[in-house]
């Protein structure tokens, strides 16, 4: 009998190569549970997802079974034998990974998509920075009821080149947007967790994120959630912007302390923010609907037909070495110390 | 008796500078009439015009006095000593350039301000170029009407990396947004009434309408509004693009035939559009709405606090070297054999 992989969530854009990658190799199952329990109680003998080796996972997939934390870790790493969750997605935020090595030597591995929304994303933080320096949000609004430009004032808005874009992590987002932006010129400091070496000159390292808001008249942030980036950017982060500053988050939301966010919209020392990511997905906090000149996005900053194709091949690539060799070649920083030990139970 | 300046319409950003570079030259004179006949009749002796030898004119004017048609410019010509305009924008078809020189020795030059607006709207074509191809216009309605991405298909939309933007009309704007778009990659043809020299060799010249459009995936339009660009871009040109297509325009409005525009949005063959300027403005076809996927900007892609300022002193320049030599930098193409006898009546 095959080993088996579980997707939980859809297969859009490769259908087809599906069945050709995994093709003697394993049986591709798709999840049929409706809840969390009967999820978990899947696994054994006689159950619809006997034999599962790998997950395949989409974000999407939360709203049947919940977020895979640690009760739901640890109870995959206790009741089957699934050794491998490859996330579709480059942020991986919705799986406890430390959760993953808690099992004594039964780790579970994950692998997400790190190079997959590079382009969809960097281009969304540039389409954000251009709507909160232009009022071009605000502007559409006001010319599809029916107000042309009139609330429009032109000695507000601002030209792209010329300023200074911060940079908040220099990762491949970050440095995908940073070429963008250096196109206009701007201005370019970054500050990351080290100083990336093989940067273009034009890419100003700064020593820390204080530095970092001191210089930027645009602050975008490209970290991934992780315990020390929660609330990253603060009352203090946020108050040593200048005032009139723009704060762009393509990242996810809970980077951000929303509450400090919203009081510097309401006193004008932000003089919008361009989000795309919000703490409590799908929910937004609705006060951030009164400041007209916000561009707000429903997190599709990764979403194009082209990056989703990539991420879905990226993310069977990473189970179909798994099964073949038992290792994928995305596997998360956080687990890659225990990597050689990964194996197909 | 100082010669005198009128400024037709407002000086927003260089109040002070104004002062400074007219003392001693010209009398800066602020327009006070309500209508054009009005307008018309305070050139003479007496009327609070009596003495203007140059205007200083921004298109929103024409809300009281008209645009600067052939009888406007006849009128100007017979019974004032205006013989210079100095547009405020890069655009001049509101004024009739042609009938300026239709009273024999008596021309009235124009000038405008070609480069002043060559980073903003070209900042604002990429915008909408984004915007059309994520369809993050309809994202963010969807947001803010609270639900979320449903409409938001991924399927559907697109990176702009490795598409191919054809521009119509390589003058300062478009070689600007070339440069822009170029960062990503995209490919890069362009259509021009001669081939460009001195560009870039990823600037590929095509060499008619026709063939831009079979290779483009988005169509950007740059080219001025006059007789021989109205219409420009019609049934067939819109028809020999690809099916999916996107049509950007900066320009003006009635470089399209709307109508084929809107025929070819109904039944799909574009995608969407990305307009920042309409026929007939401020008013707009309401059919456009219907289309979500699409992009609209209440004309500001020139629009910046930056560009404003550079604007009106680059209109202002042209004021005061007409008035100390008889002629200004920037006068525009049609009028420019008749440059040698320019002079201050």
């Amino acid at each position: 009998m095959l080993p088996r992989i579980l997707l939980c969530g859809e297969i859009e854009y490769v259908q087809e190569e599906i069945k050709e990658m995994f093709h003697g190799i394993a049986e591709v199952i798709h999840l049929v549970s409706e809840s969390r329990s009967e999820f978990l109680s899947s696994f054994g003998p006689g159950g619809p997802y006997e034999g599962t080796v790998a997950l395949y996972r989409r974000n999407a997939s939360s709203a049947l079974i919940g977020k895979f934390d640690a009760p739901l870790i640890h109870a995959l790493a206790d009741t089957s034998l699934v050794r491998w969750i490859a996330q579709n997605g480059g942020g991986y935020d919705e799986i406890d990974v430390q959760a993953c090595k808690e099992r004594g030597n039964v780790w579970i591995f994950v692998s997400n998509t790190p190079r997959a929304n590079e382009d969809a994303t960097a281009t969304t933080a540039l389409y954000l920075m251009i709507s909160c320096l232009r009022h071009f949000s605000m502007a559409e609004r006001s010319l599809r009821c029916g107000t042309w430009k009139i609330p429009i004032d032109a000695a507000q808005t601002h030209d792209v080149t010329g300023r200074t874009l911060g940079i908040l992590g220099l990762g491949g987002i970050g440095l995908r947007f940073a070429h963008l932006a250096h196109a206009f010129p701007m201005r370019i400091v970054y500050f990351s967790r080290r100083k990336v070496e093989s940067v273009p000159d034009w890419c100003e390292y700064v020593p820390s994120v204080e530095e970092l808001c001191r210089q930027a008249d645009v602050l975008s942030l490209h970290v991934p959630l992780n315990q020390s980036t929660t609330g990253m950017v603060g009352e203090k982060e946020i108050r040593t912007l200048r005032r009139g500053s723009v704060l762009l988050n393509t990242s996810r939301g809970r980077v951000v302390d929303e509450e400090a966010m919203i009081r510097a919209l309401v006193d004008g020392h932000l003089s919008s923010v361009g989000l795309d990511v919000y703490p409590d997905e799908p929910r937004i906090d609705f006060r951030l609907l009164n400041f007209p000149r916000c561009t707000l996005l429903p997190h599709i900053g990764g979403e194009t037909a082209e990056s989703s194709k990539v991420r879905e091949l990226k993310a069977l690539d990473n189970l179909r070495a798994f099964v073949l060799g038992g290792v994928g070649e995305d596997i998360v920083p956080e687990l890659k110390a225990g990597a050689a030990n990964s194996k197909i139970p």
